[in-house]
């Protein structure tokens, strides 16, 4: 499996937790690293062809960026709204992304528990990112579920660092395709009788 | 009440039904609209001393633009970055904001049947402006019901038209305000003891 990730960050140099994520990510195997605000300039314009090419070339496509006023930086959407084109990602023969993955992996300075309701950012990760979601459903992608890092704003040398493993394990989980993990728990319940009986 | 209208649309020139809105608007009284992709040119870079003074001088603010890929175009998001900055939209000493009203007024290309469970856009507009919204409460804006056009892409010049006076009589409700409108229905409620029976 190829991996496309797009990196959508106003100053991925002088980011903690993105840049050590996109240089872990630039080294792992069967991944492209790809930093959208050096690709796209002062203009943020993209050449269609060749992002259309390496969409075509992957298999999973993950946006990567920090969560500022509840979305990606505008370099991200400017990509999207160039780059996912009628005919290519939707619309008559628009189905050139149907059947990969996609999957968000973002930061976010608040802590976890900010993102519910009650929390001061009253609503979670899954209902924030439903445009992200929505933009997969609609060129046929599978939702993956995202990888997020809360509480960015405060954390740590080791809390950065930490969440290197775990980011690189979860986006080469092989269950996060919701149908490969739901299949293995129906098999297992297949198998064992007693389970079966229990949720009957 | 004083309103400010920015809006964030690519080539609003050639735009059908957000050209009729902005022109509609920049003869509205008491209203300053704002084209955000003229001002902020092509690196999409705002002065920020000219953006914040403008909001400080109205009490509604008004984003408007087109539905692209469930969300704003990206002049929207560089202008909510820049502007809406540490200590003056939140953070220490960032309330200036606050008890301002905030609104939505957007158009979308496909029909309002497809934006539920079930259609083809899979989630309501309510759910899909969350990012905005949350934006609002958290620089304690009152978050107030959207104006939204839909199935412009294959709306008919009539249907444009008719969509003008509905946009101006929805920016001008005196109860969008939810606290107003629930502060009516109380007090006639309050006015006839049998209505107030019918629901105890």
């Amino acid at each position: 499996m190829k991996t496309l990730v797009l990196t959508a960050h106003p100053n991925l140099e002088k980011s903690r937790i993105n840049r050590a994520w996109f240089d872990a990510l630039a080294e792992a195997d069967s991944v492209t690293t790809r930093d959208l605000t050096a690709v796209g300039g002062a203009g943020m314009a993209f050449d269609l062809e060749t992002e259309q090419a390496l969409l075509l070339a992957h298999d999973r496509i993950v946006f990567q960026f920090p969560f500022y006023w509840y979305s990606a930086p505008p370099v991200m959407k400017a990509w999207m709204d160039q780059v996912l084109s009628y005919g290519f990602a939707y619309g008559p023969g628009g189905d050139k992304l149907k059947g990969r993955e996609f999957l968000v992996l973002v930061s976010t300075g608040g802590p976890a528990d900010s993102y519910h309701a009650g929390g001061y950012n009253n609503f979670s990760m899954d209902e924030l990112l439903k445009p992200f979601q929505q933009t997969a459903l609609l060129t046929g992608m599978t939702y993956l579920r995202p990888f997020v890092a809360h509480g960015m704003a405060v954390a740590t040398v080791e809390q950065i660092d930490a969440s290197v493993p775990e980011m690189l394990a979860h986006l080469t989980d092989p269950e996060l395709d919701p149908k490969v993990k739901q299949a293995r728990l129906l098999k297992a319940l297949a198998e064992d009788p007693t389970k079966a009986a229990a949720v009957s």
